[in-house]
């Protein structure tokens, strides 16, 4: 299996709800340091897993909305503690959008897991990983947000 | 799958039995960066995979007893060659008894997965990663040594 | 000239003003991992520049206060902009009037200079450096905050 | 399972052809930190996975003929564009026939998975992750080029 | 004294002249991880050291003619050898150009020293530092070519 | 004023002695991974600060006599505690009458200064800084141990 992994950043303030977060239950924030890598069984004939460049811009598109943001404000995490872990499966559900409507080129549609990994320190972090069901075809009704 | 990761140090001295081992046949010691990751299916209802600040307590009463030691003197390693690769094995079996007694949390039985990560060197590294089997019920008889 | 150098982080929640700040003048947050460096021109007659223990232990006293807050909210902070130069110099003048008080253990007042470097993220950091005027004699009126 | 993982670099120049590289079309080059993770589902009678002193030794022979070099020159690469996913696979190969031949100890021919990771920049990498099917037994024709 | 430090990165090609180079004289390459601070006595109203979002800017506008280039192939360079060095003396040139001439925004002119540090792999870098010497006044003749 | 800074390691055990140190005044060990830097105001005709392949050299001599050690039976720390402060002067000194003697190539003689760093941790380290005094002439009696 052939991976390629790009990095990105965000900077947001959030609280957490539960007795189990302790002094992280008042308003804080992080820096999280994103990496997203892509998984395929082969590669494209250029040689590559996806296009390293449109990768890099739909993980700013979907990083973007989060960037200089309270989360605790944003209606997408309503009601749920926008934890790290929480936060890795938010972007890896766009980012697997990303990929089955074309965004990372013409063939990420046959990319077979994404691993979205968020650095919250020198001492912690996160990460969520999955396959990818199902390429968008003709009626697919994936809707990207990136 | 989600993950999360925990990351604390030890600094101890030892030597190795075995000609494979040339120089560090010698008394010697390492700094050990140690990486623990926890793997979960499902989060939790508050959004996490393991109480990381639990997860911290329970890696450093893993870690205490071998720290500013001399290995050579711990009966748990008498006859055996504490490498790299051998201390990712015992920290993982102990972090795996602290998962199944539920010491990282309410949630820890649910744990699929650890991964104990020992860097050594800013050029080498070793781990070790088995899935977690059985869930600590009331009649465990699992004993927790961190 | 001699340095030792301790690592700790805090995760917090803040906001700036003035249009040079674009996005993040709206209220989001950051993981500072912050190095505290204490240099001097001679070592202890232990070996060392300082009590490294009590160094991670007085640092640990100086972040406490700031951790898991909104720094808008913090009164010593108030119609300040906390950029990372600004919490660098927090910093620095904290570890600084320790140093003075012997906090840092019996040497300390000999050191020469501090130097506080904050990373903000894998792309940007700051840092303020400054000579320590003055040990704290017996009528010094220092205050440590850590 | 363990795994074990060295690390060496190149330094290297090259050129892609397709319009998908867009700039990196030209000649230019890169530094390749290279990573080489061995996996093994039981330790040697000495604790470790490989020798790691003779994984070293494999590694740069393999690294060896890449380095200080102009890929598109070298007719291993002729038609090819030496990204760094197809740069991933060519290590691999070298590194799992020299594993196949024993050329990493005694033990080697029992490693069950490599995985060859390039960091190309502090933002992107790549790897290449697959099982060695078959140790090297005495008709083995495979040929170590490290 | 603060500082402010910006992070980008640059792959190129190039060989150099010279026994002293061994392999090296032939045509390679190299990923050069590129970190300039800013440095200053005092901190502008804003409470930094310069605009970092200008100074990211400023940085990636002096890597971009060199950025996916053969730098034997650039009259700015020819008769030398374009070692790490004599590229951070290059980037330097240009970045105190760039503050001089106020790109780095208001305060630019006020800043003390900069100093660039080209990483070539993850164990050789090099860096210059030097004071700036005369803010851009009016009739001041420099030229930017960020 | 330019730099270039090579890095290597060590594997050493050692103990301490004095209360200040506490649990690390039993046998224990470190890694040390170690940074020496060359400054020299003007570049070589080539364009270097130093050969960088006879720095790499030149460490590895000067490291060779610690590493995979009990530094607590080397005649040379007799009675001194070996903290990582001590080892940056330790390595200094070598690497400065190296520099004197010309074993880092005709150039070395010019260098200005020579920072030693030790990394022990991921989240503590120590340096020593220091001119140079002094090139090796032909009546100088410096005796290199590299």
């Amino acid at each position: 299996m052939y991976a390629v992994e790009v990095r990105d950043h965000i900077m947001i303030a959030h609280s957490f709800r539960g007795a189990l977060f302790g002094p992280a239950q008042a308003l804080h924030g992080a820096t999280f340091v994103v990496d997203v890598a892509f998984f395929r069984a082969e590669l494209t004939d250029e040689g590559v897993v996806v296009d390293i460049a449109r990768a890099h811009e739909a993980l700013k598109g979907v990083l973007g909305p989060l960037n200089y943001r309270n989360l605790d404000d944003l209606p997408e995490f309503a009601g749920r503690n926008t934890t790290t872990e929480v936060l890795c499966r938010h972007v890896f559900d766009r980012m697997a959008a990303a990929a089955r409507a074309g965004a990372l080129g013409a063939g990420s549609e046959a990319l077979a897991r994404i691993r979205v990994m968020l650095h919250e320190s020198h001492v912690a972090r996160a990460w969520y990983e999955a396959p990818l069901e199902g390429a968008a075809g003709p009626g697919a009704r994936v809707q990207v947000q990136a």
